[in-house]
């Protein structure tokens, strides 16, 4: 695979001289129209050997495109926070939005290679570690991502070569560590970890692009000629509208044949009085509370994810919640609509930037589901899209499990005439009106679509590590009680 | 993920009267059209827990439909032979023709997961196995294929209950064995590991469908609908033409900027005089023979793999490998355009049918890399393909690595110039001029693209479990002894 790259690739002066500055205006050019059109983004990984000139190139393309579409990021040992997060937290902090160009100096391989090369893991697990990176990598693509993944190469004898030119040099020598040397011993070992790691991560849709590093001319002009020509290629493309399907090949989901699911199946004649509620409230929220102060909660983090129809009564079960917590250590999020900045971004990312860290408690209203209930029932995606989402959450919901988040799934199940009975309580009680939207009597039409959804979403995304719990909500206490219940004997079963 | 099927699901006596007629009707009408289209295959897995019927649904299948379109497998324990080849081998020589459907019983599946429950493998290696399916599914959805992947499901007391009733009917005893209840026993792991391998691989394009067991009205209906639902939403997609985009959304191949490249930096003025040949060539045809009669050569197969421009020497170089070995443990595979047998199966299909059993030789005269060498270059098959196929061709050597098939694989260069001295040559020759034909002199003229695409696939294809050697062709006698060399070199290292 690095045959190519060690062959001795040069470009004189002249050919530079008069290349560089076509080369510069054609990236400028391609990279204004991608700040204007935001149809992508644009992610760089610069990887490869010491001293082929990953550093440099980073520079280059900074200096030679407008830096201020572009977001370079060095990544070293993650920091205190980032370990406290699932390994793939600060990456999809720092993926750039559509238009813009997101460098990566140090990337999602840098560890699982390393490991591998210093011996602190074996070859299965450093598969597993690729394995979860096409994943990964799969879901930007098929968010439209245009991922360059670029691979700086030098022989062992030019390595050696250029470790010495650059010791030589007073005005260089800072620049080579005995950690590089350290490194260099280690040559063959890296080259063969990494030939393993190119094989199995050059895909049809993001394969490597190996350049060799030897002359600094050769490699400037390599890999901006490979984001232009990838560029251009992709901005044509956008263009002429050329889409992905927006059916799935796949087999369609399973109809109901026997009038029986998940939700008819609930028991919702169950009932809590006012006065048993109040005593089991008062029991589940101290229990909870003890348990948020028990010294190993400080180990673990809580991700309560609340979904339902209109008026299932999310909103007052939070409450029961949080009224057993210490304010600084929950955070609500309520999902709407999402933000400019977060359409222009894969999907997941805004959840993926509210995963809390240790001894932390975060509650979605609303959630990551979106996508396979409201998105999917009202056609706000295409059926590839949603039906991809169901493998893509639970590879992200591995991931929270992975760094011991508690994740605690609900379903607030309510009849369909007991929301008509609440809609219609909303509209007489002044205090509540605000509550009641034009856009809840659209939903209601669509009820058995939606119900569908649910059934869909249970089947395919209850887990082991993530499993929903289906509350009977016609009762507001019962249910309340029964999601307290839950969510404590999830955390003791952690603790 | 198994709550939906643990419902209770049924369909009374009535209604499955009414009902399965018109299913049956509608299953012959979609697989006749199927058959008569010839679109793409339907793979169909049944899978599942002990007693839910998977062998009932096989039969009704079979019954409901015509037969003679359909071909079951019922996968055991491998057989000797199968055990010589790739874990895969058995599954690809099954793969149903385009038109045809295929039902596994037993699949893929079963012993990955069967091992994990009897505790002979961990979750990191369960897992490597699924990463390695999902790969294999990946490649088929890619090329077309249909796969229904079906669960039948019972939860525990269902499944206690209904093996008590098959031992109590005297009709049905014969079919609980000792080993159903050994496996009862071991229900909650079998449960835990199944949900971890349908989590893994439910993808976008081919997701699991988990059906209910205990009714068998029920079952029946279920999985005859989705397996219509499935054929009709496909046939009519067909129908509308709607195809996967052509172009790939990856950045383009890197170009040559400095005009030095892998072919051309050979060292083609390398030469063998006619004595210094024939005494190479006896010292390395006569070693090839003992090693080929080996103790140890019995432990491993050989593919050698020829690929070149026209008039490179192939046929030549080959000869000379099988005048040492003996007849009966060769096989040369001349490999043209596909037959229509071939034209219905994935591309690789024809070349996994040829891999040798344990102790013999297979030569591939052209081979696998006609994918991204002719069918790249005349455009037989879209950007999209010849793109993923680089990661399906590395996929596919690896899988003869780990079953110690060692992969010799000679690309034979020849300088412009000289293909054309030899062209000129069979012109004259008379009974070499069958050799020449307008279509040699038709790619002739796309040398350029040729060597480009060698170039790519060197670079991509060319790996430590399977190198590629380029061999300076320009001199036959140099070429030959360069190709013998290598080989022995390379079973040397295996014996």
């Amino acid at each position: 695979m690095f045959e190519s790259a060690e062959l001795g690739h040069k470009i004189d002066k002249a050919t530079y001289a008069k290349e560089e500055p076509k080369l510069r205006e054609a990236l400028l050019d391609v990279q204004f129209e991608l700040a204007q059109t935001k149809k992508f983004p644009v992610i760089i990984l610069v990887s490869g050997v010491d001293g082929a000139g990953k550093g440099e190139i980073v520079n280059l393309l900074n200096e030679w495109m407008d830096p201020r579409h572009i977001q370079t990021h060095a990544m070293g040992q993650p920091t205190e926070g980032e370990l406290e997060r699932p390994e793939m937290w600060r990456f999809w902090r720092a993926l750039p939005p559509k238009g813009k160009i997101g460098i990566f100096f140090g990337s999602w391989y840098t560890w699982p290679v390393l490991h591998r090369v210093f011996g602190d893991s074996d070859n299965q697990s450093l598969d597993h570690s690729l394995e979860n990176i096409l994943r990964f990598e799969k879901m930007l693509t098929d968010e439209g991502a245009l991922i360059l993944k670029v691979w700086m190469h030098l022989s062992k004898d030019r390595q050696k070569t250029r470790l010495k030119e650059l010791e030589k040099d007073p005005k260089t020598r800072w620049r080579v560590t005995a950690r590089d040397w350290e490194h260099f011993k280690l040559y063959d070992k890296f080259r063969k970890v990494s030939e393993r790691a190119l094989r199995h991560t050059s895909t049809g849709d993001s394969p490597w692009i190996v350049v060799e590093g030897t002359d600094t001319r050769y490699r400037s002009l390599a890999v901006g000629t490979v984001l232009l020509d990838a560029l251009r290629k992709r901005l044509d493309q956008a263009k002429q509208a050329q889409d992905k399907p927006k059916k799935s090949n796949a087999a369609p989901m399973v109809k109901s044949l026997d009038n029986l699911h998940l939700l008819r199946a609930l028991d919702q004649t169950q009932k809590l009085s006012k006065k048993t509620y109040e005593k089991e409230l008062e029991k589940y929220q101290g229990k909870l509370n003890l348990l948020s102060r028990h010294p190993k909660f400080k180990k673990i983090s809580i991700i309560a994810a609340f979904e339902g129809a209109d008026a299932a009564g999310k909103g007052g079960s939070i409450r029961r919640i949080t009224g057993a917590l210490d304010a600084r250590y929950y955070q609500i999020i309520p999902v709407a609509a999402p933000t400019e900045e977060e359409r222009a971004q894969p999907y997941l990312w805004r959840f993926w930037r509210h995963i809390p860290r240790l001894g932390r408690v975060t509650i979605f209203d609303r959630t990551w589901y979106g996508r396979v209930l409201v998105e999917r029932v009202e056609g706000y995606c295409a059926e590839t899209d949603w039906m991809r989402a169901y493998g893509e959450i639970n590879d992200f919901e591995e991931q929270l499990a992975s760094r011991k988040i508690i994740l605690a799934k609900f379903w607030l199940a309510t009849s369909k005439e007991e929301q008509l009975r609440r809609f219609k309580e909303r509209e007489k009680i002044g205090f509540k009106r605000f509550k009641l939207t034009e856009e809840d009597w659209r939903n209601r039409k669509k009820w058995d679509d939606y119900e569908r959804a649910v059934c869909d979403m249970v089947d395919r995304t209850s887990t082991g590590i993530a499993p929903w719990t289906l509350v009977e909500a016609n009762d507001k206490y019962f249910a309340r009680i029964k999601i307290l219940k839950t969510l404590c004997a999830r955390i003791e079963e952690a603790l």
